[in-house]
């Protein structure tokens, strides 16, 4: 059997843990890796779905002799849960298994657990034990969303945005579609999945008709909630021509608006109506709303005025993916994903954290985190 | 003795190849690595600086016992020289050596050696191969302003952009210092040690009085030629004014301006006049002219003016480096490095190759090639 240091053993309960992506939201990713007491790995496991059996319950089962499992080091990327939902206490399996010691990444907050799972195996004298600050950080980030849900009353929102490298997304013209290769526009699917609804603006919907759904070999093809912004409503009176209405069901398309009369006939739609502010509709409200209405993350894939929007109020932002095209179009006669938003001064900038960058064949993939989130 | 495969050796001789940056043009970078005929790692080398050895006779002088090059195999990014130039012939010391085989990256296309340095070593009987295609890619870019040099009659030619992920490079207040971080200045200034000289327009000078002289740990405080582009020589007024000049000696202070008349006092500047064209001064003949002073290289810093002149032109442009900030700006009040460029059609843009990313710290630096150079 394969010997793995306490550090390896971690990065294996990581990406275990991600290969829970799009199927256990509003739950965190969590993995684990299991070593025995002479340092071979014994077993990993994930929590694969919403409802289904925890990473560690997993990787416990995938040890074929219990026996192994006696003073065996135990690797999860987030606590352990002490309480008794859907599934039976993960500490207490760890406890039932005489394991030697656990490694956390990340303390849940959630506050049925909370230190609980912690303490319910340090008292059974397991050696309890964090993981490296760079490893913990790496955690945290597995279970972003989770972690965001938790202590924050808005969903967790990320913005997708795709433009060239001068971060041009469409010309004046209104031309636009395919800036960016078919490899970004599969990871775009991939990402969707994650999230409890997408997000657009009216002018996206008018324009481009799109169908807002995930359509993902590893997810087949999937229906979600999609969220559209628009004041008046004016959508609503041709929905039913639209791909994204006919392609789900219809209390799935949920509009934000102002609407805060009765609408006479909303064709099955869902409306949430939040006050006006400044600049349209109060952003803030409508995520409030949207968190109340069971919607947890939102993925916003909106043109330039939603974007704007949302830069307005960067506190309501978590992430940002940034696909940009090899390839220059020019500001001249382009339009910028950022052009609805404006600073008088430089120190008035928003500031991005964790900022990252992966190539998709000619593209890249810009990750980044809203500075503070 | 490290044993080491043929891939790894080629890899080596391209790491070596690196360290001559900044000290070997118009010469190529070239590495150079050793394989005894037990495939055991016996040296290393690199053409270090212009007008010094080899790589391949550093590499064989590194060799402490010539009785082990008997039959060894040598991995070069170029193919070795034929001629007797400043230094001996490196094909000759090859077969001196009695090596066994010679695995080179890319062809020399120089005329004095193009074939000639692989064929003087095939007809002494040693073996010659070339390189695996991704292997050869990398030893090409390791090249390329010397093969750029070499097939082109204008000077390589890269353009340097600092923003802000927005692509915002200044508000229009004028407001823009310090939009990326040291990290990020300090890798400006270790690609200028590479070029021949820098490039920018004339409002920079006004607007940021930069030095423009190379300051970085690796290569200490070097001076180098600076060419402005300025049509009606406005600049020359107060010239001795501006750290530019006062920095270096004033003939490396290049005009390139319309004044094809005499001009009564240069300051002991140099001026090249070119015609003028549709936008601003003709850029293919500048870049002509340039070449023909002897700047084989030139690294453009110019605003967003000068680089709309280049996009307009993008055969005259063979890469880009792009250094961006983790912050937004905003476009809403602020001026993108491509707003004096424009296209039509999405089909007009410009295409983009070999597109990747580093991060930087806080900032990614985002390098390609205009696609076809």
């Amino acid at each position: 059997m394969r010997k793995v240091s306490s550090i390896e053993a971690m990065e294996l309960a990581i990406e275990e843990g991600k290969k829970g992506w799009g199927n256990v939201a509003p739950n965190p990713l969590v993995g684990c890796s299991i070593v025995s007491s002479k340092g071979e790995l014994l077993s990993v496991g994930y929590h694969r779905q919403f409802g289904g059996p925890h990473a560690e319950v997993v990787a416990l089962n995938n040890v074929k002799d219990p026996e192994s499992l006696i003073g065996a080091h135990v690797f999860v990327t987030l606590e352990p849960c002490a309480h008794q939902g859907k599934t039976g206490s993960c500490a207490t399996a760890l406890v039932d298994a005489k394991v030697g010691s656990v490694t956390y990444g990340v303390e849940d907050p959630n506050p049925l657990v909370a230190g609980l799972g912690l303490k319910r195996l340090q008292e059974a004298g397991i050696l309890v034990q964090e993981t490296t600050p760079e490893l913990a950080k790496k955690c945290r980030d597995l279970a972003e969303m989770f972690l965001h849900g938790q202590t924050s009353k808005y969903p967790f929102v990320a913005l997708k945005i795709a433009s060239s490298l001068d971060g041009v997304i469409a010309l004046k013209s209104g031309e636009s579609r395919w800036i960016t290769s078919e490899r970004s526009r599969i990871r775009v699917h991939y990402l969707r999945a994650q999230f409890d609804a997408l997000l657009v603006g009216r002018k996206t919907v008018v324009e481009d008709d799109p169908l807002l759904n995930i359509r993902h070999p590893d997810f087949g093809e999937r229906s979600n909630r999609v969220v559209i912004i628009d004041p008046e409503l004016k959508l609503l009176e041709n929905i039913e021509k639209k791909r994204l209405f006919s392609s789900r069901n219809p209390k799935d398309v949920i509009f934000i608006s102002a609407a805060t009369k009765e609408v006479s006939d909303l064709k099955g739609c869902t409306n949430i109506a939040v006050p006006e502010s400044q600049n349209g509709l109060d952003l803030d409200s409508a995520m409030l709303a949207l968190r109340k209405v069971g919607i947890e993350s939102l993925f916003v894939e909106g043109g330039a005025y939603t974007l704007g929007a949302f830069f307005r109020k960067p506190y309501l932002v978590n992430k940002l993916y940034l696909f940009v095209s090899g390839s220059i179009l020019g500001m001249g006669n382009g339009v910028s994903w950022s052009e609805h938003f404006e600073i008088a001064r430089l120190d008035k900038k928003i500031v991005l954290d964790n900022i990252s960058c992966e190539g998709l064949d000619k593209d890249l993939l810009v990750t980044a985190k809203i500075q503070g989130k």
